[in-house]
């Protein structure tokens, strides 16, 4: 796949305005097109900016990640890009660039981009009962989330494909706790105790300046 | 090294009454007198009778774990020895076979035996800090306790060294769920935390039949 085909420059004000909808159906997109919107995404963001990201770092990182999801029925690439436009149709809605700050942005899209890499396509349960290499290796504690984690910073970890590679080692510190944080909390056992405590944080008053309060 | 060169049969009444207290000098035995005193734990707590542990997978999955531990200053193999006897002489003190069964003394022996597996000899802050592989598989939650768990489990699915074999897989989940449980807890950074939880218990009154204080 030429993933050079399709350029970010070219995406219309109408495409943009669909892209900010909850609505928007990926279906009718190829896969270089979702990784230009992908792109997009970032640039749109103010992220580029604010984290000093190159064109072409990002396009590796993203063609990466590509790679990484396997043809499955569910949790495949396009399950990836559909889970990042919701995040990204959220961040624009909610005005969160200013409200939270790009950092928390940036964790929250490359969170959504690498919640499932590598998914063997059989949940956590599967895992456990069958006894697999991912259950023995994470030891039956949410096998499939640690291992979409543990493959993303592979990817970052790569010198052509580390879009953060510009930070210092203070904000990768932060990036790296918040996408562990955000991926391992995608384990829908965790479901209900997450929502609980959102919904005692909005109960209680969300509040943008309380850390506890974000890290939701 | 001849693991069957020492028969356990050969242990003294005075060697005995030595292995009960936690004065124990480990420093005068050899490795392999030390795999044959571990054998004679499971023993002396009745886990063979109980489990149908036979003579050669017990010693089969002592020497595995022997070969698992490496050579490095602290974390090695007569270390894992000294928490073994630890464990063993406060579960004879306590009569902790009779009092939370043999199940749970089989947990602790067992998670003993294993806790520190295939340790490379430097500690979390360093994995973490130098983005090692384990740090890199574990998202930089516990690795090495989750690797040593790991290990654990994989000597525990050689069919040889299997000394679970013989359990239900009711039986075998609850010791499964047990050994992690209680080899993530070496983690020292979970250490006060724990430790306050098991105060608490002790303050309230410790109940052999509550689960959460057993857990401890």
């Amino acid at each position: 796949m030429c993933l050079f085909c399709y350029s970010e420059d070219a995406i219309s004000e109408e495409v943009v305005q669909c892209l900010r909808l909850s609505s928007f159906d990926s279906m009718q997109w190829s896969d270089e097109e979702l990784l230009a919107l992908l792109y997009f995404m970032f640039s749109d963001l103010g992220l580029l900016e604010a984290f000093k990201l190159d064109l072409v770092t990002l396009r590796n990182f993203l063609f990466q990640v590509y790679k990484n999801y396997n043809e499955v029925p569910f949790h495949n690439f396009r399950h990836c890009f559909c889970v990042a436009q919701m995040m990204y149709a959220m961040c624009v809605k909610a005005d969160l660039p200013k409200r939270v700050g790009e950092l928390e942005v940036l964790i929250l899209l490359v969170s959504s981009i690498c919640h499932d890499l590598d998914h063997p396509g059989y949940n956590n349960i599967y895992q456990i009962n069958a006894r697999t290499e991912l259950a023995l290796r994470y030891n039956d504690i949410s096998p499939l989330e640690n291992h979409h984690c543990s493959i993303a910073f592979r990817i970052l970890e790569l010198e052509e494909s580390n879009i953060f590679k510009h930070m210092t080692s203070e904000e990768f510190k932060l990036v790296r706790e918040g996408i562990i944080r955000c991926i391992l909390a995608t384990d829908m056992a965790r479901h209900n105790e997450i929502l609980a405590q959102f919904r005692d944080a909005v109960l209680q008053g969300f509040d943008y300046y309380n850390k506890s309060h974000i890290n939701l």
